[in-house]
């Protein structure tokens, strides 16, 4: 091989490193915009942020494909949340700070996968008008990425709450099956989602862990799960 | 254009894209440094991380240039929270988690734009001499960086506060206009802002979406931004 | 110097430069994994992050070697969290988000050095068997991190919790020595440290500042640290 073509070759290398370096940059700033968008009940935009065949799960619904994520966002959060309005409402609270993303990109660079968290508050001020309530929540976030055209887009945002609390009594005092999970889909229910997760998660004080898409970065092996204790306090 | 030509300009290009990552690791370090600074009261070291003509937005004021920095930060915040000690008191919080960052630097690499937020707690313990009290704060920042002599350095720090809440009643509680917003400039008030930002803030529950420096990370279009009904339940 | 051995040169700096950016990167992934690990007591594959000689640093204890990482994780915490189980039990909350890393790697690139924070929660559900709590805690660690191999791993975790706070009442009345440094070393006490940190740190409301293992970011000099009133509070 001659020199030139040696140098060629660990400039192709290094151009394809950086590459995904940049892409985890930008992935990254795709996954805190939409923190930033749902802080502000700005929909419209959560909605532009994914593919055309994107998808979200969300308390054990899974709704799919642009029209899925605008029934979901659109026609139930903006509904439910800002009385169809496309920004933020006067008194309405739903902080989403997005943290501790681990970031996976495929070696063709055409997919990613990310790991990440948020660590919520959303209510209503007691000036406001609706109804008064004050809430705490973590979650884990595995989404998956897509990149069409060079510009990354959310392929899968699959979110599991692990927690809620209110604010005056907080997670420890949670009622069990606080928040009811999918049942019905669409069109049965006209907001419901396109299909159920199985098997359907279960809210808090269960503890299941959310499969990790990444192996032991120190190990290498696959991340063994056991979540034989992680609901046995039930007592139904 | 010779092999080498075209190597070399591959090598070019590469250089800059790399410089750009290191920036933006670098601009992080210092915005979370000043986290850290913040969090003990190291406030001389806070004041370090300023370009000479650098500013401060806090509160609807705007303190300018070095004089003006070291009037928030040594003459007032120093004087109120640590009483003239540069460093942390016994008994008093200030955490400043430093959170979510999207840095934006510029083609030229000499500036650079960054928004961020944090996710407060504050206060006094009830065995340290003062007026007790203890409140978390969440806050958007949308920061400017410049580059001067190779080094980054904090152009302009806007914080914007968008909500507080005491720790006991929490944010759906806390009476409107929670916080005097700047209405004298220095020097009629010795430790007044230079100018006072304009359009002038209004804190929680108003819920104005703070302007966004970048455009919508998918769509590459401006982030519209409708505040039309966020202090709509305002009395007065 | 021909063009031949320019363009080289080039090369090997940006795959050195480079190579840093993704070290920075994995280190990252590594303390991530951590904080996942430890929200749903994986304590094994914590174990499994550290080099054999690694350490932690936990209450003013130094548990030193894979047999002391494990004396703490797996016979300490585990037996006292989830009753020996390597992973998540029903209503037991153990959430570590990890924020605010700041990352250096030695120029050799064999270790590196990591400042970062937390901000827990933690405690048991009511419908779960055990002694009723439910904690905030703020922490900081000031890790170091080794590569074996080519694999980052964790040579140092210590923590140094600055306050902690139950969710009904918050850190503003968290009674003083809320919690029990260690004191006595293994094999006196078969679940105690192998050394005690020198000098012993002590908990909220002392306020002292963690040292700072990298230098200002912008005047390039150490950061000066006075922890004078750090402690003046206390009657004793």
């Amino acid at each position: 091989m001659s020199d030139i073509q040696a140098l060629t070759q660990r400039i192709d290398q290094l151009e394809h490193t950086l590459g995904i370096e940049q892409d985890v940059n930008q992935i990254r700033r795709v996954q805190y915009s939409y923190g930033y968008f749902i802080d502000k009940s700005q929909y419209n935009e959560v909605v532009d942020l994914f593919a055309e065949d994107g998808e979200v799960w969300f308390l054990g619904g899974i709704y799919k494909g642009k029209a899925g994520v605008r029934r979901l966002y659109i026609e139930r959060f903006q509904t439910q949340f800002t009385q169809g309005h496309n920004g933020p409402r006067y008194g309405w609270l739903l902080d989403h700070p997005q943290l501790q993303m681990i970031i996976d990109v495929a070696p063709d660079r055409k997919t990613a996968q990310v790991r990440g968290r948020s660590m919520m508050q959303a209510g209503l001020h007691e000036s406001a008008e609706g109804s008064q309530r004050a809430w705490w929540e973590g979650g884990i976030y595995e989404n998956r990425y897509v990149r069409e055209d060079g510009v990354w887009k959310i392929a899968r945002l699959a979110y599991f709450p692990h927690w809620h609390g209110t604010f005056e009594d907080g997670w420890a005092k949670t009622p069990i099956d606080y928040l009811p999970m999918a049942s019905v889909t669409y069109p049965d229910d006209p907001l419901g989602p396109d299909a159920l997760v199985d098997p359907m998660p279960r809210l808090w004080p269960a503890t299941d862990v959310v499969p990790f898409h990444f192996p032991h970065p120190v190990t290498g092996a696959p991340i063994a799960i056991d979540n034989s204790r992680a609901r046995e306090g039930y007592k139904d």
